[in-house]
């Protein structure tokens, strides 16, 4: 099966080379806290009034106050900053956490659209930097579409067998739950 | 519904600023490279000679060595170094990567134990660096049985209605596939 990280280079264009050169240099001590607080209030503000009803509404079950907070965070402590998200939540588990969400390629896109004209009108960010932000992203969200796809693989495998035998659990729970 | 951290933390009884207090200073720094590959060597070792066969089954679809090199990669990304991890196989997304196996708070104690052992019979990495890291271990294990066990939650959720409907589909997935 190919990797989630050869998905998301396949699928976002973007190799893990590129993705990762935000860890070329120390991002948060180049741009400051103030940047990044500033960067997902735009890109938060565009989000929530998203003229696309189908994106708005996947994010209707959080406050827009939490989805800036947890973004700037782990923002914050992937590009070389304090590890704020992880003190108040726990690892990033970036795939698990966006579990409740439909992760599609259409998604991803609409996510990649805002970021792009969050990062275009900031001014606290330079050329440089945004170009290795939005690599980072790009590949991201695309390896979060492919984290998606192993939610829908596992309810196919886990699906009961047909009606006639009567049972909701397969070998995989049953295995599961004697270890 | 109890956050991960919040389950983690009570479950391994050992709260988040214990946990992350790997985070005060910079651990790779202070033991560098060799000691973590030491560290992960001897724990595998333990592991895949486990006379436990319910535990060692587990680890038996992977390669020893892969184990290993996944494993000080990711802690060393962790506690201060090179994002070693990252840049071979993308974002650890820890919860994801631990969904084909039964990450259950028996297997959590079992991987503690032999943990410890490791880390006791460590002689490159000082007292309160391995007082440090086993509390991190220890929140991060039940962090994942937290996650565990939303895998189990989504299988009940998305298990078809009863058989006299005749679906596989239900609401949530529907909704998914229209995004």
């Amino acid at each position: 099966m190919q990797s989630l990280q050869a998905k998301a280079a396949e699928w976002s264009g973007v190799d893990s080379a590129d993705a990762f050169a935000i860890d070329e240099s120390n991002l948060f001590e180049k741009l400051g806290l103030q940047a990044f607080v500033n960067l997902s209030t735009n890109f938060y503000n565009r989000v929530y009034d998203d003229e696309q009803e189908w994106f708005r509404s996947i994010f209707a079950s959080s406050k827009k106050e939490d989805a800036i907070q947890n973004q700037y965070e782990f923002f914050v402590q992937r590009m070389g900053g304090p590890n704020l998200y992880s003190h108040r939540r726990g690892h990033p588990a970036l795939i698990a956490r966006h579990r409740p969400f439909p992760v599609t390629h259409e998604a991803a896109e609409r996510w990649l659209h805002h970021m792009q004209q969050a990062l275009d009108t900031s001014s606290d960010i330079d050329a440089e930097s945004k170009l290795k932000m939005m690599n980072f992203f790009r590949h991201t969200a695309f390896f979060l579409v492919a984290g998606d796809q192993l939610k829908k693989n596992q309810t196919q495998a886990q699906q009961p067998p047909p009606c006639k035998h009567g049972t909701s659990n397969n070998q995989e729970e049953s295995d599961s739950s004697t270890h």
